[in-house]
């Protein structure tokens, strides 16, 4: 699947000190890497925020997923942030594995692109996207299928997320981030209050 | 502080196999410990799912925090679910800390339980809970502030947790879960959508 360089309408840069909040909330994300031409995207909902600054995350990747071994080979990854509108093309990305299903990618519509200066593949229809260097941890990685990344560049849909805040209830519905449950079943982001 | 070991109303186990789903949601956390007769809340959005069976948890707790220390000496912690009603409990025991404020739970009326068999202290008011066992890791500890847990026990409030699944559409949305953006800001769980 080739990645086209043009980027998404919307898409802004997020100061590394505030790229932590993008993932605070517990959003289930979509891990994207590449190697050697071979890009693929898998969802994850163990993924979380581990420093503000440098920003720094954990997801958990299991051994039997193709994107792992690309992330292990490159030392470079990406955690994004899908929407209500992506919910089916989250559980797709999910549920078949690359090694079974090579044109998942194709199957569940999902559609890659760049930024200069990286070859990281991100997934359009996102709302946040957070750029990763591999820390490498060999137990952790082997022990408890644990990565961690330092967050280089980050980037929001600014309908959405701006000035370090998610602003969901100003935009459509569809933008809204998801946090699964179980079986392809999603919990919405919902309201905001001050506690 | 005593602890009671009256349980809440609608307090019901969870399979260990299930356990995991009551984060999987990615919702903030408080974790509490005791040692020596000393107990302790504090919150963390920073806490996830590792494994699903046996089921296991990180969380990131920071050297500054008195709980951390009651963590290290017990060798035990809970996690538990704060509802939307306790936003504003949670957003105080996230703030204050032990150290210098030493009856924060009273000041933040926190009311704690405990299960026969267990030291553990338990927050009254949450929807989930999840009895921890620490799987030490010293350099994780030290360098991420990286803690893992086994859980060896979990419950929830049956009026929105039932046969492995949150039900929160069906009860008092005080009851729902909280995700913490920033500053007391929190995202309360919202729609159950198909994907």
């Amino acid at each position: 699947m080739p990645l086209t360089s043009a980027l998404p309408a919307h898409f802004q840069p997020v100061a590394l000190d505030k790229a932590y909040r993008l993932m605070n909330h517990g959003p289930t994300v979509l891990v994207s890497a590449s190697h050697a031409g071979v890009a693929n995207v898998m969802a994850a909902a163990w993924a979380g925020v581990l420093d503000f600054m440098p920003p720094k995350l954990t997801v958990v990747l299991d051994k039997a997923t193709a994107t792992r071994a690309l992330i292990e080979a490159s030392g470079q990854f990406a955690l994004q942030l899908p929407t209500r509108a992506m919910a089916t093309l989250t559980t797709g990305v999910g549920t078949d594995s690359a090694h079974t299903v090579p044109d998942k990618l194709h199957k569940h519509g999902v559609q890659l692109f760049s930024v200069p200066g990286s070859g990281v593949p991100l997934v359009q229809g996102c709302v946040g996207w957070l750029l990763c260097r591999l820390i490498s941890e060999p137990h952790n990685q082997q022990t408890y299928d644990l990565f961690i990344g330092e967050v280089t560049a980050a980037w929001a849909d600014d309908r959405v997320f701006s000035q370090g805040r998610w602003h969901f209830e100003q935009a459509d519905n569809a933008l809204r981030t998801i946090h699964h449950v179980a079986g392809g079943s999603y919990l919405v982001s919902g309201d905001t209050i001050q506690g």
